[in-house]
């Protein structure tokens, strides 16, 4: 299952859990509170400092509050950003789930599948899109999402496919992602635009699983 | 040999030149003003009514000048279009020159390493990121771009590409072209931001060749 927007990535651990009930945080009636203030703050550190040079302890000093609270809501600091930027998946699970799939033969078309999906979903509210426009015009924007995007997604993916230049690879697959993004949902060129996901899927996919995949073309 | 900026598509023809010259127009000493002048109205134009919704004649019109005088000075719509945005290159002679490469294996990595080119030298001056960024941002400039390419590249390209879906196929490859501008150039995820142009096109031009050419894939 893919987490959603605000609820991506709240599986706190034990461990955390323990300490801030130590604490005893009165999380019932301040919990709405406090998460939102921390997801003001968040938003602020990452447009200001991009997501590598912010840290969740800077976050909590914001807030004044405790690291362990950080922690409790959003768990790890890819699934705060996610929460804050809104975005309707996490791709760290993505991630994740991709890398279980890499060796099957048409992980692709499935990949495909999903994000078509996923867009679909988020279209009324549109974060995705907020996202991409923003990072179009806005350097500190652009940054952030490159920063989050090679920490979040190349490093995992790049670390289980065991190929030849697995950083190109991430990086070519992205490439026709986001445009499948921008062509179908920023621009909506047709008939891309409203062609259905199972067409998509078909003609896309194998670029995806050929990037990730094939071996290195000769140039 | 690939037209560049403001001298795109300048081919008036004999007759339209015939014409001027017997109205006599002080073509040497009005000429830059009345250019200027051109360009300023037809970017206002495209930007208010879209490319469909623009005529020459309004231009003309708008201008006060004789509808043969901006016939000589920019040619066609496309080409007028092309000098207005300060477009890198004019995508209907890209178009009319895929088209005859088309049926030949490598067109694709061919097409791919031409546009690295392009967009590398168009760097500095920046006027494709200027109109993509504001295609992600205005809701005008995205029909406008959508507009001319729809006009421009796909009619053309479709009409020759005798292969079943071929307005399905020209949007997936543009895609493709459009997600690797938006990567290498606007986000700049490496390593792909940097990957040398033979690289990138051995890579990404077997996608473009598939998408124009392979046989129509199974959902």
């Amino acid at each position: 299952m893919i987490p959603y927007g605000r609820s991506a990535g709240v599986d706190p651990g034990e461990q955390v859990r323990r300490a801030v009930v130590k604490k005893d945080v009165a999380v019932d009636a301040e919990s709405g509170d406090n998460r939102e203030r921390i997801l003001d703050a968040a938003r602020r550190r990452f447009t200001a400092q991009g997501y590598t040079g912010t840290t969740i302890r800077q976050i909590a000093a914001d807030v004044g509050v405790d690291l362990a609270l950080v922690h409790y809501f959003f768990g790890t600091k890819d699934a705060l950003f996610v929460a804050a930027m809104e975005l309707p998946l996490n791709p760290a699970t993505t991630a994740s789930e991709m890398i279980a799939e890499a060796r099957t033969g048409d992980f692709g078309v499935r990949l495909v599948r999903r994000l078509l999906d996923i867009w679909q979903d988020a279209a009324s509210q549109n974060p995705m899109l907020a996202m991409v426009r923003s990072a179009a015009t806005h350097d500190e924007a652009a940054r952030m999402l490159r920063e989050f995007f090679a920490d979040v997604v190349v490093g995992p993916v790049v670390a289980s496919l065991e190929m030849d230049e697995p950083e190109l690879r991430v990086s070519l697959a992205s490439s026709q992602i986001t445009g499948l993004a921008f062509v179908r949902h920023v621009i909506q060129l047709e008939p891309l635009a409203s062609a259905d996901p199972d067409t998509v899927a078909a003609w896309v996919g194998p670029t995806i699983q050929r990037y990730l995949t094939a071996p290195v073309p000769n140039p």
